[in-house]
């Protein structure tokens, strides 16, 4: 063994050049090495619950549907499709929701629709009516006021409860207790690919707690004053935005053109949307939703919960929390969405040549969900 | 500077013993300052919101009240108490809850008691009704046998509505979606000792979760299946039980005296509970309930929230989450805390030679609660 002869005096400052060689080696190995394995948490005391899972773990998971009697026919044609494309392998259950009772012919009907077992429920009051703080007369005013603008359903109020019910409600459901993972459907959508891996198992495995097919920019004249009812609530709650991730690492810029002076309109278009329970039921999300609710905005204007859920979500989760499924061909009326990548493109029935809504040209979002994303 | 002399063949046993020494130094430094400081967590990429928050800073609570238009004169004695001893000098808001419409009597009576504000809110049939999986006529049957065994309660519906609701629904009402943290209070209960400082800060500044001033043992022919459907629960999800504290590091050992065999059938007294909304709203606890509640217990038995909520909160939550309000004297019924200390009890007007629940030979479990802390 090699070992260079050296003298007391001139050995000072070789010592003093290895310690410092040996502290940098030991803090590096122990950030490369102690900080990932969670060998830190072993030494600290029991703090936050860690998510500890085998990726082949089952995933509680489930569809969510909420649907009227009357719509027994186009819901039908949902299902059979996610059936065929996907859930005859999987069999995760649905969840029938409505504010009505369900009829005996809608739940045979459904019942029947492959294996995977079905629930049904009601929706009450809470759910689906109008809150205290809400001035009905004053609503039916601005809702004729709304038809002049002919933006859709401008003076429905089920359409508005819909909106309401989706963005604060449905997660509240006892249906949903048992489950951390839905999948919304709606009848008369198409989904066109095969899907051949498990998506929720997807989802919980690589940490994806919102996910999308289509983008959308949303009638402005729908929501008059919902950024600003954002930004007030940002403003009046410090405390609940220093919990969200910094702007940087969220999906801001999918939401804003101009770091938050005014809403691009951009959001996710929910008909389609896999997602989170947890993320809804967060104590951060309830107080955002009782914020925008009780500025009446659901009922004077006419709130989505696309746009509701998005912002939420923009900045409520990191970045990397989002996942876009580019490989799901899905129709909603005439928006489409078809994989682009001619290898999936085979496990499909829709071709990139028809009305596609991701081409930027024609109004999708994904540019600026794309910008968000590398920023 | 004293240097001393060595030749190149003695330094190298002297050159790792210093690196050895050099290495635990730096470990030691970093295991008790970089990882106190959250340092590590800086390095770390973001993931989990961490809590902070100044001291001083506002808490969002509220007092949560189930109540009935009879019961008037009884909650204006708890509020008024309520007022004189606390809130009038922190000014919590109320939020009355009831399964029928307030009348305009109760509500101008109550608006009138003390300056906080008040809320007023409507059950609706998700929240005080029997669900889907019950059936209804053989739960009348079994509450007509439990008559026989003369438990309190045997055969009311309304009480059994109201354990189900306290249980799994009270922390859904929107009403409460701004909150973080509640205290619960019933009608014609005394609060007896005046309280100088602010609960709720205390709770969240302390990293408490739950709190109470009783504990109780149960009438077992309430809840004789409760146990076995709590054991079933922990063997058919070890995914969920997996994200609990470790036993020895929850008050496990408050609930059961033979390591799980069985219920010991202590819990703390509901009718007061001051506790955080985040721990029934977690995943966990949904999944627990809905648990609970599907093997029928409520209805076919007569679960009371109070065991329920104590089996939980002893499983979810570190022993460190939970506080003792050893210094409120509190009485409901004929049950009645009164604080030990001599200088507490100068600001209440209870003594401690009246019948005081907490003595051990009286039925309380003040015992196994310190066992299990202190264990």
């Amino acid at each position: 063994m090699f070992i260079p002869s050296f003298n007391a005096r001139r050995s000072t400052p070789v010592l003093l050049f290895l310690f410092s060689v040996a502290l940098i080696l030991i803090l590096l190995s122990f950030y490369y090495f102690a900080v990932p394995t969670g060998l830190l948490e072993v030494w600290n005391d029991y703090q936050e619950p860690q998510r500890h899972f085998n990726t082949d773990d089952p995933v509680s998971a489930c569809f969510v549907i909420l649907v009227r009697n009357s719509e027994l026919d186009g819901i039908k044609s949902s299902i059979d499709q996610m059936e065929k494309t996907f859930n005859h392998k999987y069999n995760y259950p649905y969840v029938f929701l409505n504010d009505d009772d369900f009829s005996a012919e809608f739940i045979e009907n459904t019942k029947s629709l492959g294996t995977a077992e079905k629930f049904y429920g009601k929706l009450d009051e809470q759910m689906w009516g109008y809150p205290k703080f809400i001035n009905q007369s004053f609503a039916a005013e601005r809702r004729k006021e709304m038809v002049e603008t002919q933006v859709p359903y401008a003076d429905s109020e089920s359409y508005r409860h819909m909106c309401r019910f989706q963005s604060g409600f449905f997660f509240r459901h006892p249906l949903l207790d048992k489950y951390d993972y839905y999948w919304r459907i709606e009848p008369n959508v198409d989904f066109l690919c095969d899907i051949d891996y498990d998506v929720f198992k997807f989802m919980r495995n690589n940490g994806k707690k919102y996910a999308f097919t289509l983008t959308f920019v949303e009638f402005m004249k729908t929501i008059p004053s919902l950024w600003d009812t954002v930004l007030n609530f940002r403003r009046e709650h410090p405390e609940i935005v220093s919990q969200f991730p910094p702007k940087e690492k969220s999906l801001w810029k999918f939401i804003t053109d101009d770091d938050g002076e005014s809403y691009n309109s951009c959001h996710f278009w929910t008909n389609f949307e896999i997602a989170s329970l947890d993320l809804w039921r967060s104590s951060e999300y309830l107080k955002f939703f009782n914020y925008l609710d009780e500025s009446g905005g659901f009922f004077y204007e006419r709130w989505g919960d696309a746009p509701v859920h998005s912002i939420a979500a923009a900045m409520l989760l990191r970045k990397d929390e989002f996942h876009f499924f580019h490989d799901m061909g899905y129709r909603h009326t005439d928006v489409l969405h078809c994989p682009a990548d001619e290898q999936v493109l085979q496990k499909c029935s829709c071709n990139h040549d028809s009305f596609v809504w991701d081409d930027y040209e024609k109004g999708s979002c994904l540019k600026q969900y794309n910008r968000a994303l590398l920023d």
